[in-house]
């Protein structure tokens, strides 16, 4: 594995007291957020909250996510300023998004939660590769990702995705927004240079039409989540040709669109179904 | 109470199959998204992402949790257009927001999860009022609430919020984005002129830096969570004196702010823990 979570990180997490339900009073470690703000050369793009992890990889891949920084874009510096959290991304192209920038605003859905406009740009022109997914790889992947230690066993509060291959976790990143963890694993795979075809994305996030788009968009054949899913999000899937697994619990999971491309080869035997105790739960705990 | 879900509105969700885990094909009920493009006068404002009921509380919530709508702005029609998926929201005052949307566009975090930016304007100047919070009012409402038929509890992945007074669940709204739920809450106190220094705001969802400061704005002085918390969150919450309660599930819950005003009345003997089956997740589903 490529890239863990590393709850023990200082930085990540902070001590908070509480008085609980018994009149204690209890410490507990919780996820920081803190503001992040990504330039495009010379251009203020965003502002994002993050648990401040992997600034570079959230930087490129939201730029990437965005589709401001292009596929055949020349890289030439990622600059991230710790003292006043910003990472300046600059290109060989000269680029200028204020048109699109004015546009957005328009067009997506910010604090009303989930957003939307740009992101169906192109997703008529996706065509994923027809990736077979066996279920031996799915309970190996669910079973290495809830097992392992992160902040989310360590603090909750927060989303996690992970990138995988076959039933190997590649790249596992966390924050307090699913786009983030998302787009962190965006822009590893544009500064590792790495292929989309062969991958599996698995996010702890329900599938709303924004995560199918997303993946779709980033040339991710297959999206599974612990989570439950939209009506939307299972048409884009099935438009695309996406293979989308939902509510994927021990045993339990229910394949919404590309079955074709499923290849149950898992002894259901010797699947534990999930403890109650220690299963995650949807999302966030 | 006053607004209830409606699980049984047919434009609210769909049916969708699915293969399970055992190869069998399964009918699902599920969320529906929609866009609703928000306009306030002449001016759209934004297009959000939302199941698509009560759309003139979410526009008319939306422009003044974003503080387009002002407290004394005389509102002179809400019209919605089901076939172009549109509000109008006119207001005696002429407005004109291109700055802001300009503004906006560069400091909230959109698609990355999270937004922030203008939100924290004001948040210096907001006083609660330092009300009591009876921890028997929370137990009460917690059970009325879980209990209540949902799109929740019929079709998950969905955020619930709901607007409380002492014991009493008011206002009970779903969406796919928490924040729209609260957005629809705030439309409806403005729209049926509701007082917020008595309520209490409960919500499935956790409690981030930017559902901390838009309750606060609100004026509403406590905030109820069943999940997790950040760090930025508890901050703010001190800051402006709320009381905020995060992890209540069953007879478990804990006071991260305002312990001074909570009274401990609650007789824990006769609160039930939680059946672990019939438990909602965190979050969602």
């Amino acid at each position: 594995m490529l890239i863990k979570p590393d709850p023990g990180l200082p930085r990540l997490t902070r001590a908070v007291s509480g008085v609980d339900h018994l009149g204690n009073t209890q410490e507990i470690r919780v996820v920081e957020e803190r503001p992040l703000t990504i330039y495009l050369n010379a251009q203020e793009i965003v502002t994002a909250m993050t648990i401040g992890d992997y600034p570079e990889y959230l930087a490129v891949g939201y730029l990437r996510n965005q589709g401001m920084l292009l596929p055949d874009d020349v890289i030439t510096a990622v600059e991230f300023e710790e003292d006043v959290e910003t990472v300046v991304v600059r290109t060989k192209r000269k680029t200028d998004y204020e048109e699109k920038l004015k546009k957005k605003t328009r067009t997506s859905g910010c604090a009303v939660g989930t957003v939307f406009g740009d992101m169906m740009d192109g997703i008529d022109a996706v065509n994923l590769p027809q990736t077979k997914l066996r279920t031996s790889w799915l309970y190996a992947l669910a079973k290495q990702i809830n097992t392992m230690p992160s902040l989310y066993l360590e603090a909750g509060a927060i989303h996690g995705s992970v990138l995988c291959q076959g039933d190997k976790p590649l790249v596992y990143m966390e924050d307090v927004g699913r786009h983030n963890a998302v787009d962190k694993i965006a822009g590893w795979m544009v500064l590792e240079g790495q292929s989309a075809g062969d991958k599996i994305m698995y996010t702890t996030g329900r599938l709303t039409s924004e995560m199918v788009i997303k993946t779709a968009l980033m040339g991710i054949p297959a999206l599974v989540s612990r989570s439950g899913f939209t009506a939307w999000g299972v048409e884009i899937a099935r438009q695309v040709n996406m293979t989308l697994i939902g509510r994927m619990r021990g045993q339990r999971f229910i394949c919404l669109s590309g079955e074709s491309r499923m290849i149950r080869d898992a002894d259901l035997g010797r699947v534990a179904d999930e403890p109650a105790k220690s299963a995650r739960k949807g999302g966030t705990k």
